[in-house]
């Protein structure tokens, strides 16, 4: 059984999860080489026979909780399982009404222990053993998307659910074990101390201007323009002001919305669009490199909608957490927002909104 | 010049430093790989002729601050000198009574950037051209240690520095550069956002059980034991109970010590042969693992010494940061500190204040 522990002095939640140690994991066989995207052919059909994620392996994970089909030959096109290995007890192994007081392993406070429930879902983009959504077509990317929102609102409806993201690790450097490309989802019946944090910061902002602080920063970046990648009828990608890793860049939506699941269908297809060309760009501009994006929507508790703003954060990982970080927080960041943009911006074609990826499009690196 | 900017929602300024992109990488050139420790004699009296920081070499680097020597057939055994590439402008370069106010990019509180000052040291561990402490004598290592007290005084001295730390990154999973032994020493005139944070819950602790919170830690750990790796008169190597990343290890003193400066010549080679021991450890029981090591030593702010004790963190870099903590800030950890300690004790021999590592006594992985 997994279980959270307080470290005190921090004022933080950790996980243990010793059962994930047993995952599958690509990346440590030094035999298999992680093949780059952009060495791959878009349509490439291709079935990995040790991959659990590819089409036909379907019985080594378990029943779906959501089946999406676009165009394809192949039964699905995106699915979703709960994950082999999670990182986090099932939300259902708990009796409803029943609540999991903190335990001290000793009756002082300063060894405070806890069960914890939730859920952790593993979205598989697609049936081919492909390695990026960058290699998809655009309406089969969207889907994705879809199957984020289904699954958020899933969640939202189980009783005692305090948070959840959807994520994606990219690349070993990343954290990704396989290499199929896919995303995650943890659910869970705590709110991190960092994410309350930032919730209260956003109320505290409206409480102020009466305004969305997001909202506020949109309006002043897209007048300045120089930190601007690309936008859209609906979105911006940009490159934050005081970004903690060299090239990151957040997708916001330039109308305000709390939620995520607030998207429409069409919002969908062009907001997949424009994370497959920022994806790509970065891909062009550092070949092979490591990702995480993060899908950050409105908290599952009672909230101010008006406050928070919904938002993906993709953090290429060209550089490591070093000690300074670890002692402090405080990061070092090589490389200024502004450049950072103009660099990715470069990949970036005009008329964004109506071009999709195909091979021909592709600059290559 | 190098800035910092504020992340206002995340409440924590991030240190804008793009000459550090310059600096040189050992790591980046594939045809040299990094040759791992274990693999090396102790008394490696090799010479790389790229590299800046062996003996001979000294006209590379900026001319030194401290010089340490021990019984060497070298004019210096620890060499400490300016970071060439500092995170941080000169302190010198500030003058006196000067402040740096806030100023922000537009008039608002969005985008608030501001200079510092202050100072980025290397601390060249030895004159020979090897990639661990594990390989030097326990007095050579002692006399790091008193590298770092000296060079922490000194800083401690420098008008308006608010934050100083010393640490290692070893291995190029932890973000080093170069592959010749050594350790950083970085000051600024600003507190980061979560060093604060501790503090204050430091004082917190101590003002409701006028006891400080690593003593009342250390003592109940001490007792239970199921934590800790290895102990010795003066210092304890523990797994602490909720550590972030898989394998870290805390070392104090036993009794309590505010500043690490405090620590007497005795007590720095009983700390010296302790930290190689806990390092041994971790290499024996992974090998070719990279490493960060920070020590934390008291503020240099006006503080309650008895609120703050001293620690030196190992964090060994066995897995990656993935999308769920860059989004949260809470971490999944897959090793239980229990097994931990269990596992990395196994290396550590008996009586261990009088063991120095010599090559025979290592434990090969």
């Amino acid at each position: 059984m997994n279980e959270m522990r307080y470290d005190w002095l921090g004022d933080r939640w950790v996980l243990f999860a010793p059962n994930r140690i047993l995952r599958p994991d690509n990346y440590r066989d030094p035999s298999k080489p992680f093949p780059h995207p952009a060495s791959l052919a878009i349509a490439d059909r291709n079935t990995d026979e040790q991959c659990p994620f590819c089409s036909g392996h379907e019985q080594q994970t378990p029943p779906p909780t959501l089946v999406l089909k676009t165009h394809s030959s192949h039964d699905w096109s995106v699915r979703v399982v709960p994950n082999k290995f999670p990182a986090i007890d099932p939300a259902n192994a708990m009796p409803i009404g029943n609540t999991f007081p903190c335990a001290s392993a000793d009756n002082s406070e300063l060894f405070l222990r806890k069960q914890t429930r939730g859920g952790h879902e593993v979205i598989i983009e697609a049936p081919d053993h492909i390695h990026s959504i960058t290699q998809l077509q655009a309406d089969h990317a969207a889907l994705i998307f879809e199957a984020y929102q289904r699954r958020l609102r899933y969640w939202r409806s189980v009783q005692a659910m305090r948070y959840a993201v959807v994520f994606k690790n990219n690349g070993a450097d990343a954290g990704a074990s396989l290499v199929h490309t896919h995303s995650q989802l943890i659910c869970t019946d705590f709110l991190p101390t960092d994410v309350l944090k930032t919730q209260l910061r956003a109320s505290e902002y409206f409480q102020t201007h009466s305004r969305c602080y997001a909202c506020d920063v949109l309006e002043k970046e897209i007048q300045s323009a120089q930190r601007i990648v690309a936008q859209t009828e609906s979105f911006v990608a940009l490159c934050p002001f005081a970004s903690r890793l060299p090239y990151c860049v957040s997708i916001l939506p330039v109308e305000h919305q709390s939620a995520f699941e607030e998207c429409t269908p069409g919002q969908l297809v062009e907001l997949a669009r424009l994370v497959q060309w920022t994806l790509r760009s970065i891909e062009c501009e550092h070949p092979q490199v490591a990702y995480n994006y993060v899908l950050q929507t409105a908290p599952l508790d009672a909230h101010n909608p008006a406050a928070f703003h919904w938002r993906l954060k993709i953090l290429p990982r060209l550089t490591k957490v070093a000690g300074f970080e670890w002692s402090s927080e405080c990061y070092i960041n090589t490389v200024l927002p502004e450049d950072a943009a103009k660099a990715l911006g470069r990949h970036i074609p005009t008329g964004l909104s109506e071009k999709s990826l195909s091979r021909t499009a592709i600059t290559q690196p």
